[in-house]
């Protein structure tokens, strides 16, 4: 059986698949770094090398000027086959402080049972191992779906290249499933399906009042932006930290009583050693898995208004700044909500003071569910592999390119990936348990496999 | 008689005394840029040799390392007339932006009626009509008080020379008058005298939640800082731009009505212009003259905390910082104020938040008065010399060097000075009126008279 003999054969290419990974890793792909930019095009273009020795078509496909290219290719042989579309990115964080590294990061060091080097987990450990499944699937007759890959070099500067591609070329890029395989295991070790990510609404509030900057002896007569600022940013949240914008919850969907029983809780303490703090804080009658899973929030992501120097400056400042960002949970709307925000803001502002908001981004919250035969099969292909069950998590976070995903192409999402939660990814010595590359290489031969019997 | 002689040769000699203004203003004294640092000394000699001419014993300290030196100039041969002391700074403001001026700002520009070059109006206008009639007397046989002058460098730089000179040498440095000639006219160009001088309290409060900067993901459990400090600021006042401090009012002296009667007061419009908005802002219950001279203010000066670049990034910073002045008025002592604040700002702390407050600095509220000797002295002077009554104002600043003449000195003090409302100072083009500067001199040298008359 084809099935068996490609994981024969990945078990016996373990040491290639190693090498393969090493050799990658020696890329300097640090896609924030102008000196790095000719290190990012040529990891892209190793993987199209790759993927040509694989007999796939491939394009290197430049889509925003200073961007770093989208590559695709595509494997589809199959008439009556599923289609998996896979996304990674080759690009990797910074490596700064170089000095809290025990180890080159670009000359990966590997024990018995790691590698350690800058992008290991993320992500080039997890797309490495979709390439290996595919090549072991290849010497085994190839594989039973057929295969697209959309791997970009601006993930981690949240660059616009893939999410403009994806929607450009929506027609042509219609597929079955998309493994969105930049993720990792839960916090318990266990492999996990991510079944939901928040969405995003990030805005300025800006306040303004004299036409310039006023020396402070003029209080008691001038406005002060900084503090219609303050009481703008307090009055967004009550002390039970509900969000006070009118009608915020009117579309918060209840999550399904059946997810949540699947859940992977998180551990509070740990939540509470991550942040060195001794207790956490969030809406009033929630526990903390449904405020960072599926309730909205609204957090002041930064502030500047006035003097910010050392010292002190007599001054009252001409206007104030905030950033705020509010994650969002099916079924918000961020126009609605930017809407609803924009005239709350205009009944706060003060004698003398106007107050502005201007959106930065928005992105819809994004269910990929948890019972659709992809995400059954990504379940039943992790626990074979590794022996375990699968949990469900939610993602607090949000993930533009899922946005785009969903958007454009629409196909039921499988979200994970074989990280750990201690890979210090876009930290000093990133690493990766190869117990769980080569573990996650079995995983994608077997969910090949699993998707492929879903049509049978 | 010898004030007759005095403000004869005042007058002959008008030609001369602007020459040696011009010649002052030719001499880039500014104190806060390094570059200028020699010229800041080559003025302080400058006025030396000017002083020497005139038979005044002199010196020049340097107090502070790194700072500008102190000019002492005295001139002391009576042994039953007042000891009269005056202030002034010899340093001034940068230029830029340098396109606004219509002339090079220290190649003085004069014209039938007016000087326009930095430092005319602040201060070497104001110092120079006090040396001009110093000569004038000179010539006459020499004033009928005695006089000492102190000048410093570091006034646009708010520096620690002089104070610490004033509480090191306080008992050589009794004097019966201090003149703080370093103001002008009030807004409708009469003479003015300004009876009180608001303290400060500067304080720095800093909100700190996790040991580290967190992904904004995790709002729904992490503490936010900077939302925290938005809600300790909007706390601090209520809408009535009342503050809320327990106590904070409790030692505000009422201004006596007598002296309220006499207030030269300010136009709503003037300041709603300058500040450019269509309203004044300030505690309920009391007019813009109460607010900005009797009442005591709190403005936030500054805020920063989280991202504050341009664009967005998905963070909950570990920290955010607000600096925060109060304006105080009689009786109100700022160490009072800050206990007061310290444990209010406790209350205020949100879980997971801990909410500190550091002083940065601590002025007492200056009383001058308006009916000692002194005063009633320098306004008949100015009504002799001008032709118009001389009204009372009081400051809504306050000037740190009229604290530490009345801590450490203590004796009766006047403040004023000749500038007017549309001098400029600290802006481009700034300029001086030559009425102005010719009537001061014959001011000064009439209260010197009136001043020895308060003896006999």
């Amino acid at each position: 059986m084809s099935l068996d003999k490609a994981l024969a054969t990945a078990d016996e290419s373990k040491d290639e698949s190693l090498a393969e990974l090493v050799e990658e890793l020696r890329i300097p792909s640090i896609s924030t770094l102008p000196q790095h930019r000719d290190d990012c095009r040529r990891n892209a273009q190793w993987l199209i090398d790759r993927f040509e020795a694989l007999n796939f078509e491939t394009k290197l496909i430049d889509v925003v000027d200073g961007g770093h290219p989208v590559l695709q290719a595509d494997w589809s042989v199959h008439n009556n086959a599923p289609h998996l579309t896979i996304y990674g990115h080759y690009d990797v964080q910074p490596v700064d402080p170089l000095d809290e590294w025990d180890s080159d990061p670009f000359d990966p060091k590997v024990t018995d049972d790691l590698v350690i080097a800058r992008g290991c987990s993320d992500n080039k450990g997890n797309h490495m191992a979709t390439l290996r499944a595919v090549t072991a699937w290849m010497r085994a007759g190839g594989p039973p779906v057929n295969v697209r890959f959309l791997l970009e070099g601006e993930e981690e500067i949240a660059g616009r290249s893939l999410p403009e591609y994806l929607r450009a070329n929506a027609p042509e890029l219609a597929t079955d499933c998309v493994l969105l395989w930049d993720g990792g295991f839960s916090t318990d070790d266990s492999p996990a399906l991510t079944s939901g990510l928040r969405g995003m609404l990030y805005v300025e509030i800006e306040t303004t009042g004299a036409v310039r900057d006023l020396h402070s002896g003029f209080g008691g007569a001038a406005p002060n932006p900084a503090m219609t600022l303050a009481r703008v940013l307090a009055s967004l949240k009550d002390t039970d930290e509900h969000v006070t914008i009118p009608g915020f919850y009117d579309d918060v969907r209840e999550p399904d009583p059946d997810e949540v029983s699947r859940w992977r809780r998180s551990e509070e303490d740990e939540l509470k050693a991550l942040f060195g703090v001794d207790t956490l804080v969030g809406e009033k009658g929630f526990g903390v898995d449904e405020r960072l899973w599926v309730r909205p929030t609204l957090e002041v992501n930064g502030i500047v208004g006035g003097f910010t120097g050392s010292g002190m400056k007599t001054v009252i400042g001409a206007k104030a700044l905030a950033k705020v960002s509010m994650r969002l949970v099916p079924d918000q709307d961020p126009d609605v909500i930017l809407a609803a925000l924009d005239s709350y803001l205009q009944s706060m502002a003060t004698p003398g003071v106007r107050v502005t908001v201007r959106k930065l981004e928005a992105a819809p919250p994004v269910l990929c569910g948890y019972d659709h035969a992809a995400a059954r099969a990504a379940a039943k292909a992790f626990e074979d592999a590794f022996g375990r069950p699968t949990v469900l998590v939610r993602s607090g976070g949000s993930v533009p390119v899922a946005t785009a995903f969903n958007d454009a192409i629409g196909a039921p999402m499988v979200v994970s990936g074989i990280a750990t939660k201690d890979s210090g990814a876009h930290g000093p010595n990133e690493k990766l348990y190869l117990n769980n590359y080569h573990g996650g290489i079995e995983m994608l031969i077997r969910f090949m496999q699993e998707l492929a019997d879903t049509r049978s």
